[in-house]
């Protein structure tokens, strides 16, 4: 038995192949997208409805146009030159905590908080005291961000508008009293909430949002190279230098050369 | 007019969202996470059951256990302690050629025969004489992969299963013939058959593989960061070194030092 | 004898290091960094001034400001909130066959032009028969590319110029009579001259540019970070949306909802 | 004047590049690539021998066989058909925390504690009591990193050693009495002193194993091609299945199927 190659996620034998126990094609021909990825995600079939929220929050996750860090990283990498997956790889892996990061600190304070009693405005209070802003709330373009209402209306016809979903509620009826400004929360937030309320680990913040703006990495990738020329670049007189003047270059002092 | 920041994919506004024309919300509260796939692709939301039918093609491929240098690849990563989008970045950059990249070529070459109207034997002969193989066809573990049979069946189920899909099967009948071995299609052989059928650019082959593995990826990146520890590596003992034998280092010979 | 984990290319042992046979805290105290990735490259450490011309060489690829897609892509990707290396890591990532990817091709053409004793205008007439380009010549910013003469200039002093830098030159002086049009080398046709001299596998072409713009990635990754603010986009309204006009969602047709 | 696309790092003309104000020929005809790793890193070309020492820095790094993380992903990433750049930019990504990440925080400690005046003995109580371990000393490996001698030998040899490298060595005499084991630096260890003596940002710590380690990344993707056969992957029979045991799929319970 090897203790290198180990997992529990999938077994592989000759013209077999099981996901967490069930054979992969009786997954395919009964189950939807949204059941198999929270089966990937918790380990478990969903009960319920969670499978239609999950593929819910994968299209609002879907596609936020070139103004989105990752979109334009797939689009100048995918005018280089290089096969689709590789420009894919560069948007996935630009997921970082200023882009799609706020959903995992999110889920922790909310589940925290709701583990605890602590009512919203305390949660608040202490950030403010900390000198934090509440991860998930407020958007810098979006003054209510259309995909959060959406994602909860859903979950309360699915039955899955839960504590943390409702907490989420909470805190922004608190943000105008400890902020002095009404933070409605973003599509970040609501997902915290949900996936909360769906039980799956707050570390997995960020793979609703990987997995969900996947294809639209893909027709990002794809709409580059059809419609544009290679080698997306800024232009050399549109960039602004700002480092030190002109200047020779002094031989090496060391006793090399 | 931006013709640099420039794109048919989705227009963002403060408070909304349209992809291809459509209303963001309205699409993730009416249509599947595989109709959005769809629309994503193609420009278009499916008109029957395609979004059914890509959802059933991205289960296909969401897991194939450690027997996957993708997913190893996924392991190693994440054992190095980096965010989860790094490790999921990993594996996605790694469905190369050789990995999830028979389907475009199998696609490629679906289509120009179909449209040509050459029969699979005639091709199967052209390709052994150039000393090709058929792409999309064959398993390194499974004589029949689970997965060609079953995506074919549901798409016959959903009123997809066209030419393109039915010339794999020409061509598995075609194969004993010319390569003396019957070669059935595997997984990737099957979905070029269906995404020629559903009218996605061959391009897009790595798409569906891409987006369908993207939660497995995310599973074995948390398992590895919750179930093992740290620096994942090949223990230094069990590494053949087959190099040179030890040896001094001679001092360059050049001006420098 | 493990056949899976398997390399020439170094060992380790508790307390020791060997690169190719030699101890690498020799290495580092008798070799420069290029003798260094000249031993990677080739399997040994270089016996004239080898070293010294490939440190000029990975000099020549630093840097290029933000006119090059894989320094934009960085930045895009470090104002995500990442760790340093997953934005160096989406900058390597992006030296594709557009952008730093003449140095194999050219490579490729010269060694087996100078290996049949093929004459430059010969060779440039049988790529325009086949409508091609010949790679590593002219460049869309610098009519004339600093970073080749230099090269070329060092490659004299030090001894390394051989055939294949001497085919560039003839290269260059048969395009005007084939091609219309002089084209000097640039950077990436000199360094494909001197590494078939230096007999390094074409195959590596692109690990020079790799390599060399390493650092060229961490600063601009480290400028973004400490310069400008998180979530490098372009604005809403900079984007030129060309898709679709506003359309309702219609219901799916399928059977599934 | 662009405020969008702006930087101090270079500049690019026609027939004109410049890094930090230098002319990028006379860099490369005049500086070693260290000399430009310290310019690309700081700002300015080094006074003294700094350029030496982040050679021998880099050397130091450049190679630690299949026994690390970020090499084992290099060659899964290379053996699935990918290009170079994708299989060195995996392993660049996988320089995490648990890999080359111990440099920083190392660093961080030892500038915040000479600045303090504290004593490497009151620091190692601090981290004790926070029960914390002094990153960049120790070795799963090695017992006395061979690395680390080396390089404080070079740079004393060279006027390079200062109060953080100094700093260290106070740590590690005091490892013993604050731990009860003797902690020797490892050669992120010595990095982070030699790189704070270098006034070298702490933030920039894994740069110098990113970039010595690229040239070792490049082997290892060009010997996985060159040596193996594609597909490297764990063999189906050696990986260990620890998950549920085999169980039919439910239909799903929501109202969509």
């Amino acid at each position: 038995m090897s203790e290198f190659w180990k997992t529990s996620i999938s077994e592989v034998r000759p013209n077999e192949i099981y996901v967490r126990g069930y054979a992969l094609e009786e997954l395919a021909a009964r189950r939807s997208f949204g059941d198999i990825v929270h089966l990937l995600l918790t380990g478990e079939l969903p009960a319920g409805n969670e499978g239609r929220l999950i593929e819910a929050i994968l299209v609002t996750c879907c596609e936020h146009s070139l103004a989105s860090p990752s979109v334009d990283a797939v689009r100048f990498v995918a005018s280089s030159g290089v096969p689709l997956q590789t420009a894919v790889a560069a948007g996935v892996s630009s997921v970082g905590e200023a882009h799609g990061g706020a959903i995992e600190p999110c889920a922790r304070l909310l589940k925290s908080a709701v583990e605890r009693g602590q009512t919203a405005r305390s949660l608040l209070e202490e950030l403010k005291t900390q000198n934090r802003r509440m991860p998930g709330f407020g958007h810098s373009l979006h003054t209510r961000d259309p995909r959060a209402p959406l994602l909860f209306k859903l979950a309360k016809q699915w039955r899955l508008f839960g504590p943390h979903s409702k907490f989420v509620g909470d805190i922004e009826a608190a943000t105008e009293a400890v902020f002095g400004k009404l933070l409605p929360p973003n599509v970040d937030g609501a997902i915290a909430g949900l996936m909360c309320d769906m039980n799956v680990d707050p570390a997995l913040g960020k793979a609703f949002f990987i997995i969900g703006r996947a294809p639209g990495y893909v027709a990002h990738a794809h709409e580059q190279v059809t419609a544009e020329r290679p080698f997306k670049a800024a232009a050399h007189d549109e960039i602004t230098y700002t480092g030190p003047g002109r200047r020779p270059v002094p031989l090496p002092t060391d006793e090399r050369k």
